[in-house]
């Protein structure tokens, strides 16, 4: 697992886009220049048009404003948030790599326990390249990490794996808390470093955070939409989870792999917790309702492409949830939309996974 | 969590017995002294009874051998097993205290990455004495931990968590491998500290370790048998295997929480391979009918103690796995046979759980 920081001949080169959504220069861009620069940069650009976006020299990237998505989309732009890093699923669209890395731009490297700098690009490459294990836990964590395997009493007909989906990688520093737990926990760190990447079970959701977050674009791209948050809506800072929630029922009915762990990014900054709890309180309780929601959701086996289940999704969304508020028979409209879109710029990406039994 | 190895009031000092299953002289407890010593031994003689077991001085202890086993439980002695470490399950029935914890003799204390001794069993007794949390994924692995909380996103409904009823903890060394990795890796050894505790989750299955374990006997007790393995059975080395699957169903079915990773143990010495194998190789493919039996037993909402779910399951083993092979019915009936042991020696133990929705 040692490797120098700048690796000879960087892992997916030319199969790999870095989205990044911001509103402000990408100063940030600096530190990640050992690890960044052979890779191709997606900005998307979050408000205010007119503002000119820095960036570093000597990285090669494509930025989109709001002029450009409405421009690309025309009406179906109604499907991107604006105002709200959400707005980030909108470079998931329009790369045309295999594989996407996001990052925000208050992340930058950390370093693991002998000090040495992160790579975490290049664990996330590791993690989505390598097989997922979700149908039986392994308490040694991954099982195809050196110096590591299946223990006993793992059945050997689930040794092979599955594919890997997603990639979902943690934050030293400040953690991911919601605005309650920030507010009562000021000043606590995450200083942890746990050596462990491991596979999410299937039947089990979790909390997709999506500052250092890496996912297979073939292979789940469609599911990986942020939703409608920030300008106009009334929620915020749910974008990622609602697509850690439908991206993780879809994996399950695909037979497609979730993990979470390694790698670890420096988050630096904790948000405004006051400002956070005006844009999660709606968030907070309409949860409660979502996760029995995704947890009871039922995919029919006829939906064997990443798309044809997020429809079905969206039916079910509109249905069960529509009931809940409003904002959900808009959030299922969009969902549609969002697919358009995606299938609009991407004509021939709708290739069947095949379902698992 | 940075205490000394000698804790001034060690906790649960009159609430919980320490199990050992061994055929040879208990000089491995030197070791453990500091941590061990104000507890109680409950020592199960696997093997010739005529052999002299000797225990370090100044430990507190009772044993007890197949003669004593016989003696006690009599015609229902033939569901404890002979010549394997199976036998300690005994150890959990005659003892009558609300917690376990079950270590091999071959085990010793391990060091954390800062070079502290590891009081292996005060992070068991923070484990059991802390909820567990099986019905959602905590990214950032256990939410009670010191400087650790519940992420952006996890339901507040679920933050109470659920009583932990499990603990099982790692090995540093030797790995938990069967014998065709042993085989394949004969120079592999685990070197990877995983700074982490976290709940197992509900529908999940595990391969659950006899070396390094710990539960409450209260909740989960009568789920706790190893089976029929060693001298006139067919199979060996899924004792406890076989314990963990009956368990997770019931603690599954009860509401009741399994945590997995620290403490690590040292595990000094591989066991022979070839010997492995001749113990293990029914199993090895009797598993993979025994997993899938596992994941779809359903228990009914009537059973809402861990003795009636598990001759419910017993019934369940009998009925399906009984056509795998004989050894089940044999199995199925031992198990009946265990409960009825486990109420006449422990007569007002049946308390229900209360199942969970």
């Amino acid at each position: 697992m040692a490797e120098g920081p700048v690796s000879p001949t960087p892992l997916l080169k030319d199969e790999l886009d870095i989205v990044i959504p911001t509103i402000r220069n990408l100063d940030f861009l600096e530190m990640w220049r050992p690890f960044f620069q052979p890779y191709h940069l997606i900005i998307v650009q979050d408000g205010d048009p007119s503002k000119i976006i820095k960036v570093p020299e000597g990285f090669d990237y494509e930025l989109y404003n709001r002029n450009d998505i409405n421009r690309i989309l025309g009406p179906k732009a109604s499907c991107i948030s604006f105002k709200d890093s959400a707005c980030r699923c909108f470079g998931y669209m329009v790369s045309k790599k295999k594989y996407i890395y996001t990052i925000d731009d208050d992340c930058f490297v950390a370093k693991d326990p002998s000090g040495k700098d992160i790579n975490a690009l290049q664990q996330h490459i590791k993690n989505l390249l390598c097989p997922a294990t979700p149908f039986f836990f392994n308490t040694l964590y991954d099982p195809y990490r050196e110096g590591a395997d299946f223990v006993r009493g793992y059945p050997f007909s689930l040794r092979e794996g599955i594919p890997t989906a997603v990639s979902h990688g943690l934050w030293l520093n400040i953690p991911d808390y919601d605005a309650p737990t920030q507010l009562v926990k000021p000043l606590e760190r995450n200083t942890r470093y746990v050596d462990a990447v491991m596979s999410i079970p299937k039947g089990t959701l979790f909390p997709m955070c999506g500052m250092n977050l890496a996912f297979n674009r073939e292979l789940i791209g469609p599911a990986m939409y942020f939703g409608l948050m920030g300008d106009g809506q009334p929620i915020g800072r749910y974008d990622d989870m609602w697509a850690g929630w439908c991206t993780k029922v879809i994996c399950d009915h695909l037979g497609l792999g979730v993990k979470t762990g390694l790698p670890y990014i420096w988050h630096s900054k904790a948000s405004n917790p006051f400002v956070n709890l005006k844009k999660e309180y709606k968030g907070i309780y309409w949860q409660e309702e979502l996760i029995p929601f995704f947890q009871s959701v039922s995919i029919p086996k006829e939906c064997i492409t990443v798309q044809k289940c997020y429809i079905e999704l969206s039916k079910q969304v509109m249905a069960k949830l529509g009931k809940v508020d409003e904002y959900f028979i808009k959030l299922a409209d969009a969902m549609v939309t969002w697919i358009e879109a995606w299938d609009e710029l991407n004509p021939s990406q709708e290739l069947p996974n095949g379902p698992t039994k």
